[in-house]
């Protein structure tokens, strides 16, 4: 007689979770490497997410599933003497730090191997924002990141075809079946991809308010310190400030309008919130990883690489050595501000102005970004086309003595106060 | 401005579920036909099919899944006149009551149009177990079945094409994710399917004990409750039957040799607790349908159908009108035993036998029926060939005193008593 063989089948797994059961490292391997591979059905994946979702996972089955997701696919190795960091944020509407962000660390020294996402839903993504400027190339080989890495010290790039498959199947599905908002999912697939980056330090800007997938503060701890501990056990060395995310950060929410205001922003100009971030998270990853004594030193050190203009030279040649042509880069990054001679103009302009004796006092950042979101500025469906023009401008701030973080969680909260508000659309 | 239209999305649909939300009527129409129509992904079935299962569905909910599985594709029209009846088991291990149940019922007049599954797991389907017999085509039309229905009076067929689609994407779908074992999932595949039918008068074979999927009475009564709430609410008189499900039913267990134990009944031999069950869940039909003034006098004319032959006529004519040729179903309903004469005999067979002091007291079905599945009897992925000769035979029955149901939930346990038991296999 001859017995089919007996290791775990996918349903067997799938019960285990459903009733509640923690999984062991081999079966979390078994569930992924099914992912993977594609042995396991979609069907079973959208199952087994919708049980971890509502049963949630221990610490060590969420160390497992973030270490089989990262070594699900290629990992990157850099030289030793590198000092590799990056930034994640959990997505904010206008959120457009990575921009000048990634080039001041450059400009610090350090190297940047910035792989991002594109945007769903309500929040844009830094690669969409990035395809605003004319021949931005987002897919670059890892060979192509180590030399942009050598010559220019940042990149901010898609993810490359082998790097963390795991999750680029399980992140669709979770999009496409609700359950997004679970913390091992949430947390395996930020830690698997930065992990599989090689990064020495990581600095997580975890965000909450009503804009935020977290409401309250002490969620957002929660995902924050479950955050740090994963990326510290998977070898990275990983920190977190939390954020308010209420109102856009900065002044402009979309693709195109955001890549001004981080040329705004590398040019020592625009909005204080949006320096505040940039200076705050550069300032905790010095500081980290060793670069800097203190945290106030690393946070002068960025101010300062953004206001003598290093940053900003980082920031041209790295358009370039992505496709964007030397003229192109040179404009966007000279005293320019015609920034719209090399991106998309909306068709359309609606300025909503507010009577001559009132006053925007607060603007709902999920509101406004759901407006553009159905004006075309987001993707319903990953894959689908989006406006790159589409996007908002907060006109005439008057007051903005808004403090968006303060290192380690105390939170300050004021109002920004508005006159205007301008809406950007093509149909 | 053009706004994206605002019909609820299916991650929306997921997201009240999986939240423990109650579904609009319209809200689950929107799903079943996302189903049938492959507008959903099977991602997105798998979760939602998790989240019914963690969450429930209240009665209204189950009634309009069902409603909505139904219509989902043609349901059956039957003349006005006809008595259209049938039975539904939950599954046990042995279970081969449909075979001289539905001939019977047609010998007393009745019309049985019973669509029946294949087995999946440790429990066999009807189908299998017929397709055992050379030339059984277990797939006909509408309008065959129509024409066996009046030529012959019953037919044991599978889904046709168009009936209930949703239902064969969901089964598959739920046995693949572990989500079988949900009541409103269990209620609306079985009435729907049902309902479909056309069926005036439904009896449900409920099952209970260590072999059924409920392991104890009152899990087992109310699934029958609501089956039968539900089933009304649609149009089918329903009534349910709760039988223990410990050891198996009858003498055998497997596809060919079950075959041989239907045939020994339909010749008014064979197990009592066979019998028993037949003449009970006929009895109960006849009832129920107007046919019979009392249950006693139900089972009695179910019981003198087996014995004067009628049944067996009747069957002899169904496996005709199915496919068989005319020697074959003869020579399987004459006098002969010699029943492997027509079908597969398994290459091996071993005799399990107790020491001459020793007598079997009790056989565990779930037990017994997953050495079959892995020996070959069953299959564990939809479509996977299955070897109808594999089978098990309990031979030497001492005492025979088991009563497997008494009508209307009351249950005397007792035991058999067997010496021997013989396994059938290929490999």
């Amino acid at each position: 007689m001859s017995f089919k063989d007996n290791t775990i089948s996918f349903p067997e797994l799938i019960k285990l979770k459903r009733d509640g059961g923690q999984l062991s490292p081999a079966e979390i391997g078994t569930f992924v490497h099914g992912v993977t591979s594609g042995d396991i059905q979609n069907s079973q994946i959208g199952a087994m997410l919708m049980a971890i979702w509502q049963k949630g996972m221990t610490g060590e089955e969420t160390v497992a599933l973030t270490r089989e997701m990262m070594n699900s696919g290629e990992t990157f190795k850099w030289p030793k003497e590198w000092l590799v960091v990056d930034k994640h944020s959990t997505g904010g509407v206008g959120d457009k730090v990575s921009l000048p962000l990634a080039p001041a660390l450059a400009a610090c020294g350090c190297k940047v191997p910035m792989i991002s996402g594109r945007g769903l839903a309500h929040t844009g993504g830094t690669l969409d924002k990035l395809e605003s400027i004319r021949g931005f190339n987002v897919n670059q080989s890892v060979e192509q990141v180590k030399q942009i890495l050598e010559d220019v010290g940042c990149c901010i790039v898609g993810p490359t075809e082998n790097l963390v498959p795991a999750d680029r199947v399980l992140y669709a599905i979770r999009d496409a079946t609700s359950t997004v908002d679970s913390h091992p999912l949430i947390i395996s697939s930020i830690i698997s991809k930065k992990g599989a980056e090689g990064l020495s330090t990581l600095v997580l800007d975890v965000k909450f308010g009503r804009a935020a997938l977290y409401k309250d503060v002490d969620s957002a701890r929660r995902l924050a310190q479950s955050l740090i501990t994963v990326g510290n056990k998977l070898g990275v060395k990983t920190g977190a400030v939390l954020s308010r995310m209420d109102s856009p950060i900065g002044q402009s929410v979309g693709n195109a309008v955001e890549v001004c205001e981080a040329l705004e922003c590398l040019k020592g100009r625009g909005s204080d919130d949006l320096k505040e971030l940039v200076t705050n998270l550069g300032g905790h990853l010095l500081c980290m990883c060793g670069h800097s004594c203190t945290l106030e030193s690393g946070k002068k050190e960025i101010a300062l690489k953004l206001e003598n203009g290093e940053a900003l030279k980082r920031f041209e040649a790295m358009l370039m050595a992505q496709g964007v042509s030397a003229d192109v880069a040179h404009s966007l990054c000279s005293n320019e501000t015609d920034y719209f001679k090399h991106m998309k103009r909306a068709a359309h302009q609606t300025e909503l102005e507010v009577p001559d004796n009132g006053a925007v006092l607060d603007i709902d950042g999920l509101a406004l970004a759901e407006v553009l979101h159905k004006l075309g500025a987001g993707r319903t469906k990953s894959g689908e086309e989006i406006d790159h023009s589409v996007g908002a401008e907060i006109l005439n701030l008057f007051l903005h003595q808004f403090h968006r973080l303060q290192p380690w969680n105390i939170n300050i909260q004021a109002f920004k106060i508005h006159q205007r508000l301008q809406l950007f659309y093509t149909k």
